[in-house]
């Protein structure tokens, strides 16, 4: 846990930004036995984000350890106003995904909320099995514990909304999947290169991950008449956790690197 | 299980390239059980390659099916002798790593087979728990099985020698973990961007990831004196699991996008 986080609804007072949070369960049991702060001691807090909330959600800060216990905290808040760590990272990526199995899922959700993913959209496709749709780790208090743990970990406090489609047509042909100006990429092996198609800081990018056992030429087919891209993220068949965090932090170089062409100042050779 | 994996020493018979294997254990109850497979049904083989070993370590093939059984298979083995998949991705990716906590460690050791590492470091630093060194999980057989099982889903002939370093010092004063002409890379947060520094076919790449609360200021300056660049992944907090995996996908794409550019088609817009 490197950031604690903290629901607006914990939090007491605060006109002047400072606020008042008494905790029970989890946090406090881990502020008492694992970090063993000490009255006066300073943690690293934020406040959780969910939706388009306003401040304080979002915000990060400092908490004063004012009490601790294995089952009582209390801390005094201080929240910075200025640039709102809710903002999310440019370009917006979200997440189409073929439902992976439920323990690939809890490290999924965890990556996603360090990776500051925009949202989730778990979908069926031919390859995957139909038990993982009543895996208990699709219960919303489950989702939204994995996501904690990602965020708790990776400093975020906005927590990605996650649904899930029991069926891929209706998915499909919802017209938010794919909006005028977004990128729609699919991860397809034999695609078009990832880097053939840079992200850009304004456009919104939809990555879409198939199956362990990979989409069938079908699902290909209905993602690319959509207005998605097939791309290729190596010469490796990865599971979808991996494949997952490999077109992240591919998504994120690129549009590093465009950031900085733009800028002037090119750091590939070409 | 996308490859079923066999060793070497179980192939009987062979010198016109087919062989005969008689397995029984996991890989016979999961031809039986998982697969059901049948009598005369192809499945895909690999022979396990360690080290420098020769033709048939390395190679892929078909296995048909003569019987199966759960505790029994027997195969009647093609190999390939065209273009051995032992041969490395290029560049040659080495990872050293400080000792990870062990779940994370299996899942890191399946990653790496995925991903064609050349060779894993294991080293301790300031930020490792010490407990993590007795771990059941860092004996041979144990990391032996998470290769396998990595390389069997990502169908990998090739697993990477894994070796654990309990003191950093005389890791980081062996000559072989830079040698002149390799590129070493640190990831670190606000290094270079790693895009600054792309591999290139030739030249051996070792890239090191630090534990989970970082390296220490020491460390860093100790990795930078032996040649190392400090290099930043991006603007996430990462676990050491999902680093090694954003590192890798990272270094594949800047490796293959140097390859386009120097056959003259950039695919980056610059």
């Amino acid at each position: 846990m490197n950031l604690l986080l903290l629901e607006s609804a914990e939090l007491e007072g605060g006109p002047d930004g400072h606020f008042l949070a008494r905790l029970a369960g989890r946090r406090a049991e881990h502020v008492a036995e694992v970090l063993r702060a000490e009255p006066g001691q300073e943690l690293r807090v934020g406040v959780i984000a969910e939706g388009d909330a306003a401040w304080p959600a979002g915000a990060r800060g400092r908490g004063r350890v004012l009490e601790t216990a294995a089952d009582r905290l209390v801390l005094e808040v201080a929240l910075e106003r200025k640039a709102t760590p809710a903002a999310q990272t440019e370009p917006r990526v979200d997440l189409a995904l073929a439902l992976p199995r439920p323990q690939g899922l809890h490290r999924i959700l965890q990556a996603a909320a360090v990776m500051d993913v925009g949202r989730i959209d778990l979908f069926r496709s031919y390859r995957v099995e139909k038990s993982y749709f009543s895996s208990p780790s699709l219960r919303p208090d489950e989702i939204r514990r994995q996501l904690l743990l990602g965020a708790e970990q990776g400093l975020r406090t906005r927590l990605p909304p996650v649904k899930i489609h029991p069926r891929l047509r209706p998915f499909l042909d919802d017209p938010g999947l794919l909006a005028p100006g977004d990128l729609g990429l699919l991860a397809h092996p034999g695609g078009l290169p990832i880097e053939a198609a840079p992200p850009s800081a304004e456009r919104r990018v939809v990555l879409a991950i198939g199956p362990e056992g990979g989409f069938i030429d079908y699902e290909v087919e209905a993602f690319v008449a959509r207005g998605f891209l097939a791309v290729d993220l190596g010469p490796w068949v990865l599971r979808s956790e991996t494949a997952v965090v490999a077109g992240l932090a591919q998504l994120g170089l690129l549009a590093r690197s465009r950031r900085q062409n733009t800028a002037g100042t090119s750091h590939f050779a070409c």
